[in-house]
């Protein structure tokens, strides 16, 4: 089926979505679960082909990711299971105002209609990404990375079954056939059809979502995450946090990937932080970082020196780029040339310097004396996420169910006219 | 001063315009109403000059929106003093959670940032979308038309000096000197300097921007608004409604530009509908509306064939676009194929058919038994607006201070790692 043939089929569907009441998305989604699970044997042979077209051409890391087992087709039914268990955001009044004229304004959650992801290898992204936007109450049309399109196509044939066996449309789930630049194009572009774009993946897709998008998107994930340790920092602290920033999960867009420290502690600090992040990991057997070091850094411990470029790159790797700044204003001087506006923390026991960085520092999430890496839906107790948002309009950070709806404004009268 | 020149001060402004306090912005405020009254003789000169650069070449209805009065400038201060006594949407803790590992989590509304807007002839816009983008604690730039340009100068020169007053940086305001395309497409490209572009002017304009546009969007305005009058509506309260939507100001965006009549209805109700709007109203001496009928309700009363393009067409004029319908399903299969998303209305006593039209339709506001001339900040109760949004993303309907701004995660916590 052509791209423009799911579109209209989903479009088509996403009123049957719209109207389906919590019982029944619910039901749905537990018969998707249990049939990911009835499948488990067609998914893994498809995903058998993707791997094997993939070796050879592909990263092992890559590889791993497209990789998928039991225990995963398991994980992912039971993430359905989950969804099922999250409150329905549809419906929700969000604000209700009785006017003096006698009107009743609510203003109240709806679903956006169909929301479409670009997505790239990972395959238990379709399952997660289909849960959260029917959910939510929309139709979803998914366009995934060609190396897992087998396995991809695979979990949605099991994900309509269910669907059906629930009475909703099979066409309110989509998987874009076609998985070359003109299918992206083609949902950025689709005017009418698409509600809402995610685009999840690399910096490039974003931009290019950006960029040549008609349609409405949110800007997902890049993360160049500061810590900036302040004069006033617990040193032992801020090294818990900047080693847990860095080391705890290196390729994830929270992950930290730029220490800004004050230049009063400097001289102190980061002889610790080497000893911490490079020394006793080599002991310990683990991967040890590679620090970039700007002049002022270089200048007090070892290390490579840091070029242009290291300041903007998000490295999602064991690399950590480090700068000695002269305070907090500095410090937010240098996070607003350098920050994609995803998550920034001061380490600091001076209530006017923390002030000061979290009203002044322009990112989805500010933190005080907290490891950068709790900026995820699940962590700050949205139950779930589907990409962390770095844009301003609508949803910034983690996107949960609510975040993809809209709202509108229903308004109850007897006759009133103006 | 070059538009990009503008555009970099603006944005060293913000971060003074994001920390003001609600005193200092309100004093601002305040002082630029006051320079508005003081500056009187300046603008009025001003707006001479495009008065009589505009003669002969724009309509009568033009010259009327370019022309300021005493009473018209009086008007615009006081519209500042309201924005002043409006409550601070900034620092509002929107939602706050304290998580099971100690974190403090709060949702907290900041501004956008820098607040472009481009819009068309009315002078005292550029008063009202300055007070609400800077009391919002946004930087504000601002790009007229070329007819209302030197009015607009002399306008923001005034409100200029009441910021400065206050202690804000002048160039928080700034008005784009060059009114050619060029500086509207160099508004919608300026990514990293503008945070939020709200296009307020035709349909042209506004598609423009969405087609163009790589900084961020609000679509705003366009109203093709439906009423429908459903079997069950009483016919006298229908009558009402309609007249209300389509005559009370034919040329706002909440003005109803279609009537759908069900077919059970449709004998007893055109001919009152007709005998209303045309007879009754040149009766009175009033304009009367001219109904291009679908071939439907040409069966039934007289008016002017509807052509292809009526049902897609705001016609900001008296003139009503009717069509009788089997019911409320093919209602809302008409509106969904022909509306722009603004505001829609059904007229009925049968409860059903008001929740299936209120479920299912598509729009920033829906109405049951009341007339589409609500949708408006003020009689929403939000005390002024931006404009109307007529998107899903961010904000939908009447846009007040509160949906100026965005919101960011601020975390507190003591040490905490993941």
């Amino acid at each position: 089926m052509t791209t423009m043939e799911l579109l209209t089929r989903a479009k088509a569907a996403k009123s049957a979505m719209a109207l389906a009441d919590t019982d029944t998305k619910n039901a749905a989604l537990l018969a998707m679960a249990e049939e990911l699970l009835a499948g488990q044997a067609d998914i893994l042979a498809a995903n058998t082909q993707d791997l094997e077209a993939a070796k050879g051409t592909v990263s092992d890391v890559m590889l791993d990711r497209l990789a998928l087992t039991a225990d995963r087709i398991a994980g992912m039914a039971e993430g359905m299971r989950q969804v099922a268990d999250l409150p329905d955001p549809v419906g929700q009044v969000l604000r209700r105002v009785e006017r003096p004229n006698g009107l009743v304004i609510e203003r109240t959650a709806v679903p956006m209609g169909v929301i479409a992801i670009i997505y790239e290898s990972r395959p238990n992204v379709t399952s997660d990404a289909a849960a959260l936007a029917l959910k939510a109450g929309s139709a979803c049309v998914l366009r995934g990375g060609k190396e897992a399109h087998h396995s991809a196509a695979a979990i949605v044939t099991c994900l309509k079954r269910g669907l059906e066996r629930a009475g909703l449309p099979a066409d309110a789930l989509a998987l874009v056939e076609d998985t070359s630049r003109a299918s992206a194009n083609e949902l950025m572009t689709a005017s009418g059809y698409v509600d809402l774009l995610i685009p999840r993946g690399g910096a490039g897709l974003i931009r290019a979502c950006v960029d040549n998008a008609t349609v409405p998107v949110i800007e997902t994930g890049t993360g160049i995450c500061h810590i900036y340790v302040d004069k006033g920092a617990d040193l032992a602290m801020a090294l818990d946090i900047v080693t847990n920033a860095k080391c705890s999960r290196p390729s994830v867009c929270n992950a930290a990937e730029v220490c800004l420290v004050h230049k009063d502690i400097a001289p102190a600090f980061l002889p610790m932080l080497r000893r911490r992040l490079v020394e006793e990991r080599k002991e310990a057997g683990q991967i040890p970082v590679e620090l970039r070091l700007a002049t002022t850094a270089a200048a007090i411990i070892a290390g490579s020196p840091a070029g242009e470029a290291d300041f903007d790159t998000e490295f999602l790797d064991f690399i950590l780029a480090v700068k000695v700044v002269d305070g907090v204003d500095d410090a937010m001087s240098h996070i607003a040339a350098h920050s994609t506006g995803h998550s920034e923390c001061i380490v600091t026991c001076d209530e006017t310097a923390a002030r000061a960085f979290l009203t002044g520092v322009d990112a989805a999430a500010v933190y005080h004396n907290a490891s950068t890496r709790f900026t995820d839906g699940g962590e700050f107790g949205l139950g779930c996420e589907m990409g962390i948002s770095t844009q301003k309009l609508h949803a910034r950070g983690p996107m949960g169910l609510e975040e993809l709806c809209c709202y509108k404004y229903i308004v109850r009268g007897e006759g009133q006219i103006r």
